[in-house]
């Protein structure tokens, strides 16, 4: 496999950006026709509504982009892999599959949650990943007119026109007391099995931790700015490369569900890490994440204050997250 | 004061919807200042930047535009009272002010920590309260591009053209078995006292059985779909309106957080009563809430099913939440 020259990055971003425009009308039109919208088609929204449930609406929207973005994927580029969130799921296997390998990574609808409810928070994904290395990222957020793209040393944006992260004459640094001050973005997910020190009480635990007043919870309180959960690992990711959320912290999500937004937050400048604590949380290195580690901690682009450069304080960060959240268990087979 | 007409009402509604545009523009714009955003004139924005830190910019930005819109109305509507979030918290009272007057009841932002950090859940909360009803509900979200409007009787929509709830071919009936199977959401909110049976421990108590299997918690587990936290009161309610969210419960918040909400919520074909449940839950009549209550659980706009009425299936899932919600202190005088 020869080398990726700059020219064909920059190619593979552009062919990304017309991808995720065109799946993102897609998506937006299999919604309108659940709605009472006058811009669709009556007689199609009528076969529409009165086909099936919304779930089994979805399922069929989902199946529909991916294939649709699988073929136009490899009619352009016959050499690269592929590996999306519907085809994916419907083989048997758990293990992680890329290699470095040049791979696209889709996801055509995530938030499907938000999507069935017609809650906004649901866009589409596509990375490009190289060497290992997400390096093209493209989320669209059709609902909210939200468009978020990035490309290796070219930088990330929103719409096309706004660098991220938004705010960067400067771009400000970490709380000098984080978690305090931050915005604290985590998700509930899927797995709510009542039993006692589980993944759902771990979680929850470590929300508290997060959320109550400084001096609280035996010294854990981290009295974070808000607490937000959206029900879209990709746009969260979105959300902390804007700099608008400062700390993503999750687990259980795919490498679909997070590789198009770790490539745009990591462009934007941020910082992504494991969700679980190591042993010795003070000196501990802080790795790049694995993508295919379900283990998530995400840390937005930071400036540099009088004390400390932007990375020091989000490695200060990432530490005083660390010891307020609990180790949570989503192994699995390759990762 | 003679009473007000139809055709009153409709200006009354006019008004408040061009008023909720250009204070939309000005928060926008005011947001834009804060960025990188090439719209801005430079020599504006970097003034902006350097004058002080984004809570007092935000302040200025608030006070700016409740003053604006108070200005509006006192010239078009001098009859009117007039109660704005920000004035309001000036006053040492606490008071509830609403009575059956025609009362305007303003939040020029909604989502302020959302809009310190730039996260797009904000927005202008404009409300006209007549006879102690909410009746004219506008609420802007600019970063959004969505735009919430009702007047009593005239209907609900997105975007003055999207009638709400969105999904309307018929509007779904409530899940068989709700909670499960909704959206559910709700607020951390500022209390963050680590007191025990404190309203943060009531929560998030609450939180975990709407969330958890059904069967675990002693019989409470709710099993939502998804759990969601915006940081907006005021969105939530639009979400509720539009279907998105099927349940949203919450204390704390004040008048002008809701007013708009619930007049769009209302207009649109939702439930909105109290967040605190009654002592015999199964039994108790289901009371419209009471706008200064701090108490609050919204159900949206639901259609017939085949055992029941919308509004049935409504009632049957406020009595679910509150079998599963914990009793929350947020008195207040006068309400």
């Amino acid at each position: 496999m020869k080398e990726l020259s700059r020219d064909d990055l920059d190619d593979i971003h552009k062919f990304a950006v017309q991808l995720g425009k065109y799946a993102g009308q897609m998506l937006m039109q299999a919604a309108r026709l659940r709605t009472g919208d006058t811009a669709a088609p009556q007689q199609q929204q009528q076969e529409h509504v009165q086909k099936a449930n919304a779930v089994d609406l979805v399922t069929e929207t989902d199946e529909n982009i991916e294939a649709y973005i699988k073929s136009q994927i490899t009619s352009k580029y016959p050499a690269h892999n592929f590996v999306g969130e519907e085809s994916y799921s419907k083989g048997s296997s758990r293990e992680y599959l890329i290699d470095d390998a040049p791979t696209w990574c889709i996801d055509p609808l995530d938030g499907t949650v938000n999507y069935i409810h017609l809650f906004p928070m649901y866009c589409v994904s596509i990375a490009f990943i190289y060497k290992s290395k997400p390096v093209v990222g493209v989320i669209n957020a059709p609902f909210l007119n939200q468009f978020f793209s990035s490309c290796a040393g070219r930088g990330a944006f929103l719409n096309e026109t706004q660098p991220l992260p938004l705010i960067r004459n400067p771009v400000p640094p970490m709380p000098a007391k984080a978690p305090s001050g931050c915005v604290f973005s985590c998700e509930w997910g899927k797995d709510r099995k009542d039993i006692p020190d589980g993944n759902l009480h771990r979680k929850v635990e470590s929300f508290v931790n997060m959320a109550a007043e400084i001096g609280g919870r035996d010294g854990k309180g981290g009295m974070v700015h808000g607490v937000r959960s959206l029900g879209s690992a990709t746009l969260d990711l979105a959300y902390v490369a804007m700099g608008s959320f400062d700390i993503w912290w999750e687990a259980g999500c795919w490498e679909w569900d997070v590789a198009a937004g770790i490539a745009i937050l990591q462009e934007a400048g941020g910082l992504v890490t494991t969700a679980n604590p190591p042993e010795n949380i003070e000196t501990s290195p802080i790795d790049e994440v694995r993508l295919g580690s379900r283990l998530y901690l995400a840390i937005r682009p930071a400036g540099e204050s009088k004390d400390e450069t932007g990375r020091q304080g989000q490695e200060r960060t990432v530490r005083e997250v660390w010891k307020r959240v609990r180790r949570l268990d989503y192994s699995r087979p390759g990762a």
